[in-house]
């Protein structure tokens, strides 16, 4: 096992009818910004739940954050921030709305200018303050309910940041708050929970049992409710499971101590950034190809996968792991998201602007061991056509 | 799947040669109290190297808690506390000098009596401060070091407290400083470990998929290095993740959502006050036999148990259940630990003073679903002759 640091600090309130506990969640004389996104959260009603709690706060509404949010529209919320002295932001959402809400929290606070934050990584930027933070989860995906990251979209491309100073302080997961989610959401939930696993748990063998038992269990857990959940929204159970998972996905716990690598991720990224495939489905595009393409460098870890995640015990260990592989493909497609790069018009030919894409963001040394050079990247691409 | 709230403010300081870290965890002018037990902190060094890294900071020691650690002997350490104007207490140990700290963190903030704070389930009692504290982890079992309980022993039995104020602030979990501990020791943290989750899982299904899925990976964990951690134990990689399991196995997670007993705990809590017989050898002469009596309740999940955690998947129900059963019972003995009353010199004919026991300090309607009353206790006991 290798040395670790782990902490999160963020209150998960889990089950039916948790909305009203805001009252005691938020401070009293707190000023608050409601974050939301496209309006799904004003159309079923979750918006007036959650007004009704706050009482008679101090209460603004900002909505609109887009899927993979963008940057000019946070700056107009931190703006909103500034001018109505704003002290708590309440993110009631996916992924997206929460993710921009950490980064609300901490450019609000930032005297400089907030494309800082997102280009920390390269350039370091000391930040000291963040506005408090808390979520209301409409949408099990992302895990950042329980986490202190964010992606942010940026006319210059994906940003990852992240920073103590945003985990939020508490997370309120009502499962029946997303019974009402288009399926396709709900698949691309189920898919990006997989692959946040996966990028921790199929790397190299680093004896982190209880790392990958846990890691296992998600995925066994995903395969067990994925297509439920899919078919009957209502399953408060099947719903229930996939949240939980969805934030011990990615809340610090399956990686503690195990090598990671996120390569996934990066290359999806850039499918994202350039033909606006939703996230979750680069990641079902690039992993099964990125499998088939370091199958070598994988083989113990896929070998485990095989056999604790799909039963596959039986044949040589080369038609163990194309088995693990496929089956991984055919459970993305049974939950109706296509794992091929043609599938979505993107064809051989974008392959060079994938690659030089990949090269600008500086992503030229990826996974677990760094040693995706550009040249695997692009066999990775071509093997996802 | 039970609603829930989850949060757990610990930091994990995890790995090899972590000590150091002493210095930026506790605030550079605090007061300090190190506590610790019978000594073999300090034979082995790891007291010295705790001064070493605390540096010029006022530090005074405290030795000599006792396994199930006495109130009289914490009370001494709050007079310290107090004379001596200490701002942070220290626990170099196992899970009774944390636990023990946990309650002088508390009792060291209170005005009223100590005792009613172990009273405190009976006649809650406010507390509305404690000592901030961290620990530095010698014995992997209770789990102590990531959550906010501790047991307590006064002459008139061993109480339970628990109070959000005590969780550590931090622990460091350095899998070396172990590899000195007695063989019996580290049997005992294996076991302690196990029926800690067991407690948690083998109770009645309530759809929490992934607490059952980390239940079972700690408890294949567990099996997969516990007689290879006893009989190398210098293993690292064995010891890091018995280390890593103890503490995941109660600090909330696998717990949360889902039934719990905790039967087998206190019903071992009345043959350490009554025979001095180890915590952990409490619960394995315990668990196979409530698992005996209790077959008919607990049916469903000690046939997962049977199938997830030991492949038992041919014969009856019935026999699988027997089986899983003998599996762990053998599993407890291979550690050398013994399983029956009997081996520990107490007879059938000390039966009724255990129940009169359990009858005083209320323990008449035990487990996950109350229904252990004292003729259900008495035939347990009865069953682990």
């Amino acid at each position: 096992m290798l040395n670790f640091e782990y902490s999160n600090p963020t209150r998960i309130v889990f089950g039916r009818d948790r909305i009203s506990r805001l009252d005691r969640l938020i401070p009293a004389d707190a000023r608050v910004l409601v974050l939301y996104g496209g309006g799904s959260a004003k159309k079923h009603g979750t918006l007036d739940r959650v007004r009704q709690a706050l009482g008679d706060r101090y209460v603004i509404e900002f909505g609109g954050i887009e899927p993979n949010p963008r940057y000019s529209t946070l700056m107009r919320a931190v703006e909103a921030v500034r001018r109505e002295g704003i002290d708590f932001l309440l993110a009631v959402g996916g992924g997206s709305v929460m993710d921009g809400t950490k980064f609300i929290g901490l450019a609000a606070k930032y005297e400089g200018n907030g494309e800082d934050i997102l280009f920390s990584r390269a350039k370091p930027v000391r930040l000291t303050g963040a506005l408090p933070l808390g979520t209301v989860v409409t949408l099990p995906a992302t895990g950042s309910e329980m986490n202190s990251g964010g992606v942010i979209s940026h006319q210059a491309g994906k940003y990852v940041f992240s920073h103590p100073l945003v985990y939020p302080q508490f997370s309120i997961l009502d499962p029946t708050l997303t019974f009402t989610l288009p399926p396709t959401q709900v698949a691309n939930g189920i898919i990006d929970t997989f692959i946040h696993t996966v990028e921790q748990y199929v790397t190299v063998p680093a004896e982190g049992r209880f790392q990958d038992r846990t890691a296992e269990g998600i995925l066994r857990t995903l395969i067990e409710i994925g297509k439920t959940t899919l078919d009957n929204p209502t399953d408060y159970d099947a719903r229930a499971n996939l949240m939980w998972c969805a934030t011990n996905a990615l809340n610090g716990l399956i990686g503690a101590g195990v090598p990671q690598d996120w390569s996934t991720h990066m290359i999806g990224h850039e499918l994202t950034a350039m033909f606006g495939i939703d996230h979750a489905k680069t990641l079902a595009i690039v992993q099964p190809a990125a499998w088939t393409v370091r199958a070598r460098e994988k083989r113990e870890k896929l070998l485990q996968y095989g056999e604790r995640v799909w039963d596959l015990k039986e044949g040589t260990e080369d038609e163990r792991i194309a088995a693990a592989i496929a089956r991984t493909r055919a459970f993305f497609e049974e939950l109706g998201v296509a794992t091929r790069l043609t599938a979505y018009g993107v064809t051989a030919d974008r392959i060079d602007d994938l690659i030089q894409a990949l090269e600008a963001h500086g992503m030229t040394a990826l996974g677990e061991n760094r040693e995706i050079t550009l040249e695997v990247s692009r066999k990775i691409l071509e093997t996802a056509l």
